[in-house]
């Protein structure tokens, strides 16, 4: 039986197969890609990000827990894009709660950044796909760190939430008031140390800064996950943004967003591969490509001789 | 007297305007780059990075003065990738040195990523060139933070500094562990606060388990730059670097390199520009684009129609 054929029965093997194709880009992963597309646009997406150190791990598992109770399936994955070096040494390190390992409506993923960071945010927005047409009904994504590449991987999600803990000191907090923007459900975790209180009203009084009040009013959460506390209000407050987001049509919007940026993104890289290929097959390539190199013929030049072009230089597609 | 005539003949107003053009990718951006080509790969870039509170704008600044007394051009370029959402509001908090503030012979710019990170190291890379050809000797490019876009960005350099400091806990320390890799030279900052002998010695300890040594054995330099200790030598290990560089032939191995990274962006930029106006060319486009967004066809589909590949769908040029 095809691979394909044992995923759509649930095969969880072939579920862990089918999302490293997807990841490495083979041509069976693309395939199925394609295939799949259909089937997405279920499962409830929920990016976690936050600093080093806040807990994070700790708390996906608890919510994973909560939803668990309620009977939902549940996809943990776990990214690491500020690591494009160690390969994701972090990651191995992550102990997850023993009883989500063991739990066969728990699926477990890790995943680091091998290439660019394009390609990170890229092949998790797929992997993701795949966990939804598996049938998972909600899909947790962690990232560790916080920056540019956390924030773009987090955006694949479509409820954000933004992990902070009492004592990081305010130089770090004002370099990470660039991810206000994209949290829906704030958690102060640890608040069982001192400080608490005045993390969560720093949140919200920077979230009032914000000129335009957004239709959603990010709530901030209390925690300490190690204890499971204040992790049911979290559980809540995320069923209350999957509301709003129903609601008020934000979820269909978000899925046509979506798809709109799935087109752009497989025109491109049908682009690029058509002009690899019609540039390699020139004969004069290797000979431009080296007097580009020794500094002996402008890069420019040598493209207008391989791939001439006078429009616009860039992807412009509304 | 336009722009590149101004450029040309030293007019550091013309010099600005002409950055504000390549950052923005205008026309004239594009043209000038084009142009100023063949006058580059004369300066030395250092790129610098460390995580945010390690002193990095001092050390940058004492770094520029002990240069600027044995007679260099400088040109200081601070960049922010982790910033998406603040557009670079921290940037304006760095006060720079007065004295190489009021230095006719040092420039100093801000860059905040305004969109993808890609296009962050581009323009970065495109800004190196500019000053370059500028006639600036060094050019010393300051980053915000760590993660895979500080990383990314700071690649643009020939030299590469990673500034430690004693105190910041040992978690952090692991995480930054991916970009031991990139450094030329380690910075331990700060090095009058306890433990500064403690993280010179990991670092090198770190470096020691590099399974193949490289034939750059990366110095680890302290410094206290708020008194401008240690920054002497720390530019004599620069200086050394330049030597190595030079002396292996791996400076035009470098030049090289990047030269060919050049010609296959403007090959890339062209295969997008080309490929997006052939797409909206096509009169059913916004048909298809539609009914992609509201999920009645898949984007595959909608592709094969809009343009049509049945190649390997990657950029896959040696």
């Amino acid at each position: 039986m095809d691979l394909m054929d044992r995923f759509r029965q649930g095969d969880r093997r072939a579920l862990a197969r089918l999302i490293t194709h997807v990841e490495n880009g083979t041509p069976v992963g693309r395939a199925a890609m394609r295939e799949l597309y259909g089937a997405t646009g279920r499962g409830r997406s929920i990016g976690v990000t936050g600093p080093p150190g806040t807990g994070k791990s700790t708390l996906v598992d608890q919510l994973a827990s909560v939803f668990r109770k309620e009977g939902l399936r549940i996809a943990i994955v776990c990214v690491d894009p500020s690591s494009p070096f160690t390969g994701g040494a972090i990651l191995a390190d992550r102990v997850r709660m023993r009883h989500l390992q063991d739990d066969p409506e728990v699926f477990i993923r890790s995943m680091a950044s091998r290439g660019a960071l394009g390609g990170l945010s890229r092949a998790t927005g797929s992997v993701l796909k795949v966990l939804d047409a598996f049938g998972f009904d909600v899909i947790l994504l962690e990232t560790v760190g916080v920056g540019q590449g956390e924030v773009e991987v987090v955006r694949e999600a479509e409820t954000c939430l933004v992990i902070e803990v009492p004592g990081l000191g305010d130089g770090i907090q004002a370099i990470k008031a660039g991810i206000l923007e994209i949290g829906h459900v704030f958690v102060v975790n640890k608040s069982d140390n001192p400080g608490a209180d005045r993390v969560a009203e720093q949140i919200l009084t920077m979230l009032s800064l914000n000129p335009v009040p957004p239709p959603w009013q990010p709530p901030v959460v209390q925690t300490v996950a190690t204890k499971g506390a204040g992790v049911e209000d979290l559980a809540r407050q995320v069923r209350r943004h999957w509301e709003h987001l129903d609601a008020q049509n934000l979820r269909r919007e978000h899925l046509g967003r979506r798809r709109i940026a799935d087109l752009a993104e497989i025109l491109k890289c049908r682009a690029l591969g058509a002009a690899s290929q019609r540039v390699l097959s020139r004969p004069e390539y290797s000979e431009l490509r080296r007097k580009v190199e020794l500094g002996q013929m402008d890069p420019y030049e040598a493209a207008d001789r391989l791939l001439p072009f006078d429009g616009i230089e860039e992807w412009r597609l509304p």
